[in-house]
């Protein structure tokens, strides 16, 4: 193929600017009520407009974001702002905690059922503050990164429907995102948590749910690390895994540590050998490591931030590390990627392929799929091509 | 294609008798720990050994509704009592609730979630008592339907994740499986009990579930029967409508109400024409009443239990009603669900196919699939068109 290392960097930098953010600015708004219409056919039109907490707070964390990384544009500042107000007024319940769904109007609809809610909160309101400089959002942001804290050895609290004690498991993604938290959050929390919850978790994450051996990543362990031969204890979710991998990656760049950023690569790049579909190309959804019938029936599906989440890592692996592997597979990523789900049409992302990579829901926004995944992804591929690019001139 | 209605019977008869019963008998007795193997490759080969209370039951229920309705062989006889000693005993929790999951050796996994577990409970003891005349399983049954109804109207209990009173709605399950569950224990309620029961249950679906414009079921409606434009109030599940219509027919056909009978005909007609996919044949698994795109992922797979059930509904509206349609469907309907679904190397049948019809998950039973819609479905179409054939001599 032959990539242009600054051709890429403009690609990713023309989509995110010019398409994505654009598609998000003209249909997801709604200026009346606050908040977001995350619920957007293949054009753009509101098919539904329930506020889903976890796309509330990622729609104002990207919006925020990019007023701290890129410029302040105003626009950008009254779209952040147009949603962290909504979500302060509605977002929580009397004790705090992160409802998971709203109405329209900001009533609740479902409770605060896991500590997610509360994890995406901590990360918008943290990116929101810091633009905004408003001392109220600091205050949202660091009360959801207690709530987190104070809740993730039960995550699910009451709602939790496992017997106590039988089979005692931990999951993958209470690690992995309070990693990436923490990180967000650097510049609010003392350097003593900081680097106290990112050598915890980091270490958690290789030691407990990597398998070393077979260079992949389990969802859920019993608390030792151990496997576990039961439906929950099989799963493999390589979108996850490769995430999970390229947090290790940016945190282990602060300290220049490449053994562990190797590790991380040689992890992503074992993944994609592993849940690469031969005969229809792409990354199956979820797999069973024994290879038994998985109980997730979308197993096959084509993800839109599987592999969105492979291109950034392999893009950061290659930065980091320059190995020949990373720019092979990230070739093949891209032409994948941008073939099949890149809507040349009406612009933005499909989200969900079937396993031929034909379009399963004509959709560009949902439940679970917002303005979150595909422009942190073009933020973060822009980001590294142009690094790339520099250290090569 | 013209189907001989003797032949017909005769199929069905020998599938359940020397094909599917033969499959789970040999492959799914855990004769050391008692209960059943559920997870069956496609060989019959068991790859998880977890005991998932659904499915547990339904296998109770399946061989003592065999020794009830053909003959009370031993064998089948000692298979249900393998399963109801080891449920009495490992199933409930202190307060008389039953789990969702039990580890092999009974422990529990999982807490008593919904009702449904003990829906299936009280389904299955109902039919152990009757067939074993044990005192002690009639009470088992009675407990787990009056559990039932004293949870019919919170079926999660604390686990439920809606916000009270923002957005009241009802689900079609709950009505439905009371009013089948009813029927099954006619032998063990009051007929005042039966005929209330009866009564308002169906009335319910038919009034409140049933857009009688649009001739089709809805899963979730409001309280008072109209829509709510949500994810969950626009689904349509055809499989579970159309066995929502066969359960309604089968409690009509007790007072001869052939109006009823012809109302639920049409239904089932209607929706057959609605979710038939033009394109690859077969029944969609979830669709938006608004087109919209559905929120589960696994939206166009075709399922062994929607086909199954719509066979039965087909077969039992052609016999209570010899209306034309309805053989004419029927004929549709078993060419796809007999080539497709049945597996004629390994015996038993497919449970997920992807759109196309190409097995998605190669297995005969896992955390849903049991011992159950393939031998209820198949003796009901052989009852079918035995007194069918009878009716035409």
């Amino acid at each position: 193929m032959g990539h242009d290392l600054k051709a890429l960097a403009e690609l990713y930098k023309n989509a995110l600017l010019n398409d994505v953010l654009p598609f998000w600015e003209k249909h997801s708004l709604d200026w009346q009520q606050g908040g977001y219409f995350t619920c957007l056919d293949r054009e753009g039109k509101v098919y539904d407009t329930d506020k889903f907490i976890w796309l509330q707070n990622r729609q104002v964390w990207t919006f925020s974001m990019l007023c701290n990384q890129l410029e302040k544009r105003e626009n950008w500042m009254k779209i952040a702002s147009n949603g962290a107000k909504f979500l302060a007024q509605h977002g929580r319940d009397d004790d705090g905690n992160w409802y998971f769904a709203l109405t329209r109007e900001g009533q609740p609809l479902v409770q605060p059922y896991n500590i997610f809610s509360d994890c995406f909160a901590a990360m918008a309101f943290s990116q929101y503050a810091l633009a905004s400089n408003e001392e109220w959002a600091k205050n949202v942001a660091t009360q959801a990164y207690n709530n987190v804290l104070r809740r993730k050895d039960n995550p699910k609290g009451k709602y939790n429907k496992t017997y106590p004690n039988t089979r005692l498991m931990k999951s993958l993604a209470v690690p992995m995102i309070l990693a990436n938290l923490t990180l967000e959050m650097e510049w609010l929390l003392s350097s003593e948590t900081l680097e106290n919850v990112l050598d915890l978790t980091v270490r958690e994450v290789i030691s407990d749910f990597l398998d070393q051996e077979r260079g992949l990543m389990y969802e859920n362990v019993a608390p030792d690390g151990s496997h576990i031969d039961s439906f929950e204890g099989r799963v493999i979710n390589p979108g996850h895994g490769i995430e999970a991998m390229w947090f290790i990656m940016d945190i282990a760049r602060r300290k220049n540590d490449s053994k562990t950023i190797n590790k991380a690569v040689d992890v992503v790049l074992n993944i994609l050998n592993y849940a690469w579909d031969s005969e229809y190309g792409g990354l199956y959804y979820f797999m069973d490591a024994e290879g038994h019938p998985p109980q997730q029936l979308e197993w096959d599906q084509k993800l839109w931030w599987v592999h969105l989440e492979s291109l950034v890592a392999l893009a950061m692996g290659y930065r980091l590390t320059g190995r020949k592997e990373c720019w092979e597979w990230y070739e093949k990523m891209h032409d994948y990627a941008w073939s099949y789900f890149a809507d040349a049409e009406y612009g933005e992302w499909f989200g969900y392929l079937n396993r031929r990579g034909e379009v399963l829901l004509n959709l560009k926004g949902g439940k679970w799929k917002g303005c979150f995944h595909v422009p942190r992804a073009l933020y973060l591929c822009w980001q590294q091509f142009e690094a790339l690019s520099s250290q090569k001139q």
